[in-house]
């Protein structure tokens, strides 16, 4: 945590890298406004080498009522339990802002549907076996 | 929401299209099916501009215990938050009847595992940020 | 169920196979551990027919701040409701176990997140079309 997966119609990237808007930046600009969040005692919330955003073009998709050639991109972000309100509403704006600046050059050529959104993680088990993590831990 | 993600093992695609099944049909019929789910009051449950359905081959799988050449398609729609018991069930036999008759050819010839499962958004963030909604919106 | 997603940066496919950690190995290794997890009256706990390991580079992604060629991978079983506390236990261990051992040959190389996780199904609405399921059922 905290993990994006951003899943997205796969008509839309040779129009993302036409107008500006490619997938690689966006992925680079959403760990960037990740890193930068901060709680309300001003530490950084997520961790460094926790931060990943994997982004999927769907080989198959339909949208709407297929009327025209629309688009669809799906952000969404897994963080872990127990944090409040006031940190979901920050990480949620720093990602719908990085989503909404990075897509306007596309937008103004293409429909599509843009949405972001957080869950918080679930899980009955968690195990982190890497070797990333400490990297990045404070002393 | 309506959010649908077909996630499938990459072996099925040939046979797909071989038998009458391809996956790009399917992505279209799974939204018309969604489409056409009335509520109790006989109103469209999902508004059009927000149904999307995206379909991944995985690269690589492994499917019960690989006594055979075995395939699995799983299909699971997440939609919104306070829809009644009766909603689901309606939404849910849709899709179960969209991919029960769209695979059946396939089926024909192929072992594999068909899943269809509906949950329920709990999102603690949420943002539409696209252009395509409002073209779909009634005045 | 169950149902396990991988989801990982596409920057290790090749470094995967180069150090004896390929991705369609490890889904059958993960399979297979997850066919000899036993509860506590020593029955097999996932049905054999229903057992899928599904495995996804991405296409775009970022890992961290970027300063380095990092990796990821996610690895998540959804698996059916009402299992106990033990039960999840011994699944997160057979997981964890089949991941540690089959990526660390990769992460003497490589500098890698890799997180395991469980999450029970909440779903509203479960169909089961598929022909594999009986050909493992018990008579």
């Amino acid at each position: 945590m905290p993990h994006v997966v951003v899943l997205y119609s796969g008509n839309l990237d040779a129009a993302m890298a036409e107008h500006g808007a490619d997938m690689p930046t966006y992925c680079r600009r959403t760990a960037d406004a990740l890193l930068a969040v901060r709680d309300e005692q001003d530490r950084q919330v997520f961790p460094t080498g926790g931060v990943r955003v994997l982004a999927y073009p769907a080989a198959h998709f339909a949208v709407a009522d297929g009327s025209g050639d629309f688009g669809f991109i799906y952000v969404q972000l897994r963080m872990g339990r127990g944090r409040s309100a006031a940190v979901h509403q920050r990480a949620g704006e720093a990602l719908a802002g990085a989503a909404r600046q990075h897509f306007a050059p596309l937008m103004a050529h293409r429909k599509l549907g843009l949405t972001v959104q957080i869950d918080e993680g679930q899980e009955v088990f968690d195990a982190k076996l890497g070797n990333l993590h400490p990297m990045f831990s404070k002393a």
